[in-house]
């Protein structure tokens, strides 16, 4: 079964939005073995979305249409869906409920634009959108399905996963593609390919992509089987040869994070954590409290961006500062012990660096970051360069704060 | 002059990867006056690229290709356009010389694979790889031209600036396109929709998109011209009469987010801020480190996440939090205060809710928090609720604190 994805909206061809809903669908699609031949956008525009429409839905078996349902007047999908389909509008009163309720539970008056979006093409079935106003639709004729949802990333994750893949999952079942991504950090691309040898003898037909980016190195293995078993055999026989020769560097699998591998872990072994940070800036809060759940073991974080904000609120004495700069050993080992100590938790995490783009000197260059931990076992601090780019320095520090977290739990080196 | 993208690979089509490098050609493409009326994407079969490269090059005056022109097995973009052209490979000295620099720069051999890049399809034109070993191509026929460009993101970038746009600019330099984005935040579409009215009379003959997010509803002004006067002086037009309709809701425009506006502020003021986030969890502190130069500005961050926390770390009394809760208008306060008076700071920001999934009861669902801020004028705290989905909550909260400091510094209510 083969699918074409269409995603409208002139924000797309001006290159002002980054198309991330292409990504997802295609993702979602073959995780039910439905393989996407073709992407297209086009603008918000009659001819052009008619055009797209009639490609998507004469060169494949599914169409998965995005865009263009909002309540304004660039919205135009739905009246192409209409001209295509040569139908028409009529008022659904389920939806509008829906509409109603949404609305009174934001304290908001139902106003004209928001009515009109509880019409909906007479020859479609709605796909319910638990968490916004428009409603999406499903044309189906002559063996021949399109699916057409709202351009807002939230909402139409929500109907693909609660409408659209449910839905197509039982009509998909012939081939059966499997994708195992295995999540590495704290080692470069390179060597972890050189640690993996000769590839043909690891993967045995199955094939391994290498997918680099600043929280580390993706291995995603691909496996094509007849049935589910199979190909699942396959993974898992791969996946363990990876294991056996890089296992140190793995912390998760798949769309796992590596906040979420922690917090089970802390969670599991019953230890809580605080957080002191400085050039990570709250990032490394901010990671682990979006895991649901992380009040049970993140105890409170701190963001002791000026000199006066270490001693006041972790104890880091002045001298400790005066000596060896807020950016040393001696200060990240201070603030992890400070904030382990005051939160009373088992362990206590610093960070301590330059981001940039200034305050970089020839001895500590921008990327310099101090990463500390304290436990019951002592209290240590690693020295790290994470290059330049702010966003990138922080993103990767807080990558290797949490692992050092990991490692240490699992008595890792 | 139109032109349509269409990037090749299979890592686009099961999703593995998104696609960023289609908006920045668009993006830089819309610069120079080139309008890109279609993108397309498809994998890495001679079929389907053949099939790809018809449609981009009937549709368009300008085509670029991105993707497919490594130098292993699954790269076959050359040989397609070879194809295509109906031209075949042949050396060419100067790239197979840059081609040795390279690699003698990085200390590696010369291999086959390398050298079999310097062949070059006789009717192209090589567009130089500064900083890789694949050539670009550049094919003219009939007033129509094709750019073939390596997919690695840092590669094409340097291509498109430095051979593709200033080859371009000069033959498109014949009418200009202009967009502007205003930045909305704390108002839904339909409402902003209906404060702007009669949008004819607004535009007069500009368009208009609304593009809405958690973090607000963007409004995207776009202009066609004949020079760029003309179109610059349409544009601020516009954007003049939303303003006078709309202008207490608007806080930046373009690129810029919310911090880095209020960042620009508290500067320009020499304000300092210090904030103590429950439900945000650090997204506060981090989005206002994350603009460089904050440490001018930003004092401290505090992640009072525990009720212990709240007290030891802040001293909010038990007794607030016994007799109220510390989702409620007395800890909101009581945070935004004591983190003011703590860290000395001239503004101090607060945020208690529950983020989600679990926590919510019926007088206080999920998605209500309270925000709160204490400055030289008083202590305030404003109730939410930004409904459900633990990561929109965070960033929805993290926006409206912003955006109330933002209206505090500008006494709009």
């Amino acid at each position: 079964m083969n699918a074409h994805i269409l995603t409208i909206g002139d924000e797309l061809l001006i290159g002002q939005v980054i198309n991330t809903n292409q990504a997802f669908i295609a993702e979602r699609l073959n995780s039910i073995g439905v393989d996407v031949a073709c992407m297209s956008t086009v603008g918000d525009t009659m001819d052009a979305v008619l055009g797209a429409l009639r490609t998507g839905w004469e060169s494949s078996a599914v169409t998965v249409v995005t865009g263009g349902l909002g309540p304004t007047h660039d919205d135009i999908t739905r009246n192409a869906v209409c001209t295509f389909f040569h139908t028409d509008l009529v008022p659904n009163e389920e939806v509008r409920r829906h509409i109603g309720e949404l609305m009174k539970k934001r304290n908001l008056p139902t106003n004209a634009a928001a009515a009109d979006q509880s019409l909906v093409p007479r020859s479609a079935d709605v796909i319910p959108n638990p968490i916004g106003t428009a409603p999406g639709l499903r044309f189906s004729r002559e063996g021949r399905i399109m699916f057409v949802l709202p351009g807002v990333p939230y909402e139409m994750k929500e109907m693909m996963d609660g409408s659209v893949i449910p839905f197509l999952a039982p009509l998909a079942a012939e081939q059966v593609i499997r994708h195992r991504t295995i999540l590495t950090t704290g080692i470069a691309e390179s060597f972890l390919a050189a640690q993996l040898g000769d590839l043909d003898q690891l993967l045995g037909g199955a094939s391994l992509a290498f997918l680099p980016s600043p929280s580390g190195v993706r291995l995603r293995i691909t496996v094509h089987g007849r049935t589910p078993s199979e190909a699942d055999g396959t993974v898992r026989e791969v996946e363990e040869r990876i294991r056996s020769k890089v296992s140190r560097y793995i912390y998760g699998t798949d769309d796992e994070d590596l906040e979420t591998v922690l917090g089970r872990m802390l969670a599991e072994k019953k230890l809580t954590i605080a957080v002191a940070e400085s050039c990570t800036g709250g990032l490394i809060a901010h990671r682990l409290t979006n895991v649901p759940g992380s009040s049970a073991y993140f105890e409170r974080g701190v963001v002791t961006y000026s000199d006066a904000s270490k001693t006041g609120l972790l104890g880091v004495p002045e001298q400790t500062i005066g000596a060896h700069g807020a950016v040393s050993r001696e200060a990240a080992e201070s603030m992890a012990l400070a904030v382990r100590t005051t939160a009373r938790t088992d362990i206590g995490l610093s960070t301590t660096g330059i981001a940039g783009p200034a305050g970089g000197t020839p001895s500590k260059p921008v990327g310099t970051v101090w990463i500390g931990i304290a436990d019951r076992a002592g209290t240590l601090a690693l020295k790290f360069n994470f290059g330049e780019g702010r966003a990138r320095v922080k993103e990767r520090a807080s990558q290797a704060a949490l692992e050092l977290v990991r490692r240490r739990l699992l008595n890792l080196e």
